[in-house]
C-alpha cells in the first residue's frame, strides 16, 4: 500500500479504508511522506470529499497520533468543551467556561490564536497582564481539579497530525473541505477526552459559511464525528451577520466579558452562553431538559458563581491576585489592569433609525488593518485596539448621535476605513433577529 | 498574486491566465514554491483539466524555464524529431534518426530511459560499449554537422521545470494527466527548436491509452502545443497490444535495429519507421507527398545510407571505430561486441495455429522482473535479458515449435513466469493486423 496508491484511489473518488486512512496519518505525523504527496492529497480530498465513515476515521487517526488526555474516574461524565467556527466580538469562551465549571463541569478548554479579523481567544486573555495560556497536561489537570476550568493553548504533545495538515491546508487553499474541517476540529477535541461537546456553527456575512445549508452541513459533520469517537456531542447553528455583544477587540472583549459575568451581560451573549451551556448540561444528564440547563447557566452567570470561577483560572493561570482581584469586583476601572489603546474617535449616525446592527466582516477586516488581527502566525496584536458599539440592537436613534467608539493607535484610522465602517452601520425600520437558528442533539 | 490564489483558481475548475500560469512555472523552476504547494497544483490541474490556450502556455513557460537550443542558418527548415509515447520493443528512434540524417535531415534526437518495462531508448543504446548518452549543447552541434543525427540525454539546462514537476508528478499519481503530459513532451520537444516534430502516440493493450479515442485525444493536444510553439506537429496513431519487431531487451534491439538497417528489418518496424519519418520530410518540404517521403525513407534503410550514418553516429558518441565497424558489417557476430546473457531457452507452442502475437505487456513486466528494466530512476538494468519471438506475425505454426526465446541471467524465470508467457501468447486462425491507424496533420 504505498502513498501514490492512496493518493490514486482519493484521486478517482474511491473511499479509502481504515487502514488506508490509518497509513496517511502516520505517514504525516511520522514525516515519511513528501510534502508534495500531502499537498495532493489535499487536494484529491478537497475535490472528491470523504464518505461519514472515511471522516470518522480520519478524526479518530488524527486524535490518536498524540497524546490523548486522560481525567480522574470521578470526573466521569463531567468533562466538557465548546467549539466555535469563529464570529466577531466572539467572547462566549470566557463567560461559558467559568459558568460550567460553577455548575460542576471541568473544562479542559483549548483555543486557538486569531488569523486575519480580530484576535482568538487566547489573544483576549492574553490581553490581561500575566495571564498564561501555555499550561502542560499535568497543570491543566492540577487546574480543573482546583478551579474547573482553564483555557489554555494547544500543547506540543495533542494531534500532532493536525499542526502539520494545517499549515499545508492553508499554503494550498485547501482549508474549506468538510472532511478536513471536521478533522482538524473533532480531533483535538477527542484528545481531551470529553464527555460531552456542544459545537457553535455559525453562518451569515461575516462567518465561514454565507448560509445555513452549509452550515448545517458542516454542523452534522462534525456533531457524526464527534459521537463517532465516544463523545455526546450537539451542535447549534448561530447567525454571525454583525457582531457577538457590543465589543470588538482583545481587552475590550475582556471588559465585556467581565461585565457579563457581572450580571451586566448583552441579551445576544447571554442567549449564545445560556444555549450552549444549557445543552452541554443536559448532555451530561445534569439537567432534564434545555430551559431547566439554560436555567442554571444564566444563574451561575448572574449570580456571581461564574465569576468568582473565572478569578480563579485567572489567578491558576498567573495573573496577579491583585490583578483578578481588581477586574472582579465592581466600580472597577479596568485599565488599570489591561491597557487602554492612546486615541478614540466617535462616529456619529448618519440619520434617524432603528440600529439593526453592523456588517461585522466589514468591522473586522479595519480592526485588522488597525492591528487588533495578525496576517500570519506568530505576528503580533495589539490586545488595545477595538470597537465599542454605543447603541443596543433594536434601539431607536438620531441623527448625529455617537454609535461607534473605535480604540486606535498606531497607524490612525484613514479616511476610507472610516467610510467603509459608516457603510457597514444598519440602520433600518424595524427589527428581526432570530441568534440561535436551529440545535442539533446527539 | 499568490500560489494559494492561483491553485484555488484551478481547484475551482477556472482558467488560469498566462501571466498565472508563468509565475507558477516560474516559482517550480526557482524553487520558490512549497513542494506541498505544487502537489496540491498538479492535483486540483488533473481533476480540472486545461483548455487548449492554457496547455498551450504550460508548455511555452516550461520550455521557457531553461536553455533553448540554436543552430547554424543554413539548417533552417531541416531540424526535425520524434517522439514516441513508448511500446514494447519500440526501437524505432535508432533506425529512423540515422534514416533522416540520410535524407538531409539535422537529428537533435534527445531521448529517455526506460521505467518499469524495459528499458527506454537510451538504455539501449549503453548496451553497445562505449556509447556515450551525454553531450552537451555545444557537442550535439558537433555531432550534427558532422553525421546530422545524434540520440542523446536530457542535459542540464534545458527544461529544468520539467526535471521537477516530472518527478512530482510520479510521486503525487498525477502522470496521467492530458495537460501535464502535453507540457512535458512538448516543452523539451520545443527547447531543441525543430523545424518540424512527428509524434508515435501508441494504443493498446501495451500502450498507456488503451483505447484508439484516449489516444487521439492525446495526439491532439500533442499537434495543438507543438504547432503552438511554432514546430510543423503531425502525430501517428499506432496500435501497440504486441511488441514492434520480434525483439524486447535492450542489447537485442540494438541487434534487431542492425538488421533493419541492413535491409532485413521485420514488416511492421519499416512500416513505422517510413510513415514517421515520411511525415517529417513531407512536413520540411523535401517531399511532396506521403508516399514519396516514405520511399525516400525506406530508400536510405534498404541501401545502407543510414547504417553508415548510425555508424558514424556510435563512432561520434564515443563508441570504438572497430567495435562500430563490426557491428555494421554483414556476416558479423554482434556477440563479439555485445554481450550475450548466460543463458537462453526456448518456449514451445502448445497447440497448432497462426501466430498472431504476444501480449506485449506481460511480455515487458516479465522481463522487467528478469532485469531488462528498472524500478526506480537511476537503478541499472541488464542489458543482455531479453525475448526474440522465433515465429513471424501471421506465419503457421505446428504444436510444439519454439516459439520465443528468452534470455536470462540472475535471477532465472519462475515456472510462473514462463506460464505466464506461454498465456501471452496469441495463436488465432486468421491474421488481421493494421499497425498505424490513422495520421494527423498540421
Amino acid at each position: 500500500m504505498s502513498i501514490p496508491d492512496l493518493i490514486k484511489t482519493k484521486r478517482d473518488g474511491g473511499a479509502l479504508t481504515d487502514e488506508e486512512i490509518k497509513t496517511f496519518i502516520q505517514a504525516v505525523t511520522n514525516k515519511t511522506i513528501q510534502d508534495c504527496q500531502t499537498g495532493a492529497m489535499l487536494m484529491a480530498i478537497w475535490q472528491k470529499g470523504m464518505n461519514v465513515m472515511e471522516t470518522e476515521t480520519l478524526t479518530r487517526e488524527m486524535m490518536s497520533s498524540g497524546e490523548v488526555m486522560s481525567w480522574p474516574k470521578e470526573w466521569a461524565g463531567r468533562v466538557v468543551d465548546k467549539h466555535s467556527t469563529g464570529g466577531v466580538g466572539d467572547k462566549v469562551s470566557l463567560v461559558l467556561a467559568p459558568a460550567l465549571a460553577a455548575c460542576g463541569c471541568k473544562v479542559p478548554m483549548i483555543s486557538g490564536r486569531g488569523l486575519a479579523h480580530t484576535g482568538g481567544t487566547l489573544d483576549k486573555l492574553e490581553s490581561i497582564p500575566g495571564f498564561n495560556i501555555h499550561q502542560s497536561a499535568a497543570q491543566i489537570q492540577r487546574i480543573l481539579d482546583s478551579v474547573g476550568c482553564c483555557i489554555v493553548g494547544q500543547t506540543e504533545t495533542l494531534v500532532p497530525a493536525d499542526r502539520v495538515l494545517y499549515a499545508l491546508r492553508d499554503a494550498t487553499s485547501t482549508v474549506d473541505s468538510l472532511p478536513l474541517i471536521t478533522g482538524s476540529i473533532i480531533s483535538k477535541k477527542g484528545a481531551e477526552s470529553l464527555s460531552a461537546l456542544v459545537l457553535d456553527v455559525k453562518f451569515g456575512k461575516a462567518a465561514l459559511y454565507k448560509d445555513l445549508e452549509s452550515a448545517k452541513e458542516l454542523a452534522q459533520s462534525l456533531v457524526s464525528a464527534g459521537n463517532g469517537l465516544g463523545m455526546r456531542t450537539g451542535a447549534v447553528l448561530s447567525c454571525m451577520d454583525g457582531t457577538i455583544g457590543r465589543c470588538v477587540g482583545n481587552s475590550l472583549e475582556v471588559i465585556e466579558s467581565l461585565e457579563t459575568l457581572k450580571g451586566n451581560g448583552p441579551e445576544d451573549l447571554m442567549e449564545l452562553v445560556t444555549t450552549l451551556g444549557g445543552m452541554l448540561l443536559m448532555m451530561t444528564g445534569s439537567v432534564s431538559d434545555l430551559s431547566e440547563g439554560k436555567k442554571k447557566i444564566s444563574e451561575a452567570v448572574i449570580g456571581g458563581a461564574a465569576l468568582s470561577k473565572f478569578q480563579a483560572m485567572m489567578e491558576a493561570q498567573g495573573v496577579k491576585e491583585k490583578d483578578a482581584q481588581s477586574l472582579c469586583s465592581t466600580h472597577t476601572d479596568n485599565y488599570s489592569v489591561l491597557r487602554k489603546a492612546e486615541h478614540q474617535i466617535e462616529l456619529k449616525t448618519p440619520a434617524d433609525g432603528v440600529f439593526l446592527g453592523v456588517d461585522g466582516l466589514i468591522l473586522a477586516e479595519v480592526l485588522h488593518k488597525l492591528g487588533a488581527g495578525r496576517s500570519k502566525a506568530g505576528e503580533p496584536v495589539n490586545h488595545s485596539v477595538g470597537a465599542e458599539l454605543l447603541v443596543s440592537l433594536g434601539q431607536r436613534v438620531e441623527r448625529g448621535v455617537s454609535w461607534l467608539r473605535l480604540h486606535y493607535e498606531d497607524p490612525a484610522p484613514t479616511p476610507d476605513q472610516e467610510s467603509r465602517l459608516q457603510n457597514a452601520l444598519n440602520l433600518g425600520s424595524t427589527q428581526q433577529h432570530t441568534l440561535v437558528k436551529e440545535l442539533l442533539l446527539p
